[in-house]
């Protein structure tokens, strides 16, 4: 059994973080899931809605699998050094860090991912690019794993890396039974990536 | 502008609700999006997380759209009558209800889909069928719409619906600007579902 502590911030995206907690919460025997923030309590998304914090950052919680979202929200949190701060510790004790869309601007700014390759949401590349100058970012891809880290193109490139680490974790047929679940249509190459096109990054 | 009422309860799945509010959230000048529960507050996910009610039903508010999720608390649900009751008024009174996988037994319970074709997930599909005797069920299709009735398959066909929806109130390039912004390949195709065909329907 994995834990995973998934951060939220006020403004995070709601399919980059629902998406993936999707999957892995459809696996109850391997992975228990805990949203954490700032603060407990409700946290309003990009779009609105709002999820619940079931823990602060203050608690120092130790999870096995760090998952960062994007937003709007990662405009702010790059200046905000105490959870630059957790983020970095977080990452550090966790096996894997995982990251959708602009949430790979906030592990990078936290230091995790000098010398790494990672992705990020292609219309947002150019910014977050600029939160990690040391980062080996990489301009078409659905998602990367390098080591511990695996981050992931925009929004629901968040559901793909997620199959894509179930399957790193726990075998490809327990990946394909939870895409299956979903009928969801797994795009499993990671480097699947026409957005990059659209975007003038290939 | 038009107002969504997307109705959460117990053991809700979290794609089901947030890929659609992702997609209909990111049209801020078009949609607004309001949560609305049996008690406002924190409502448990099937997955774990919990999302924040804003509104209860009890405030009768009524909404240019009815959204319905499904999820295992659906089973529960089916037999809760004031729910039912609330779900057959907002309906009465919405232009359009959307239901994606098990969220159609709750409306088909309700009544309002007497004489129409709906579909649901195809795992489920016996369960939710007895839900409607007299309902068109659909065993082939990503989504249906039927006039103001737009119902779709299983958790992640919730996206592909919600793009078909927005495609009809909004046009189709706004759609497919929705899902570049996600990253997102659409399938757009109301009739492809390779589903059904794992699940011996097709």
């Amino acid at each position: 059994m994995r834990t995973i502590g998934a951060l939220i911030f006020p403004g995070f995206e709601l399919l980059d973080l629902f998406g993936p907690m999707q999957m892995f919460g459809l696996l109850k025997q391997e992975f228990a899931l805990e949203l954490v923030a700032e603060v407990t309590g409700a946290v309003k998304s990009n779009q609105g809605p709002s999820a619940q914090a079931d823990r602060s950052i203050q608690d120092r919680a130790r999870y096995d699998v760090l998952f960062i979202p994007g937003g709007m929200g990662t405009r702010r949190e790059v200046s905000n050094a105490g959870l630059l701060e957790w983020i970095a510790e977080a990452s550090e004790n966790a096996e894997f860090s995982l990251t959708v869309c602009t949430g790979s601007a906030l592990l990078a700014r936290s230091g995790c991912l000098d010398g790494r390759r990672a992705t990020t949401n292609k219309s947002a590349f150019s910014w977050v690019s600029e939160q990690g100058p040391n980062v080996l970012w990489q301009r078409k891809a659905r998602w990367v794993e390098d080591g511990p880290f695996i981050t992931s193109s925009g929004v629901s490139a968040g559901m793909d890396m997620t199959l894509g680490a179930i399957a790193l974790m726990h075998g490809r047929d327990t990946a394909e039974k939870v895409a299956m679940w979903c009928e969801y249509d797994w795009h499993d190459d990671p480097n699947w990536d026409p957005f990059a096109e659209i975007h003038g990054l290939a």
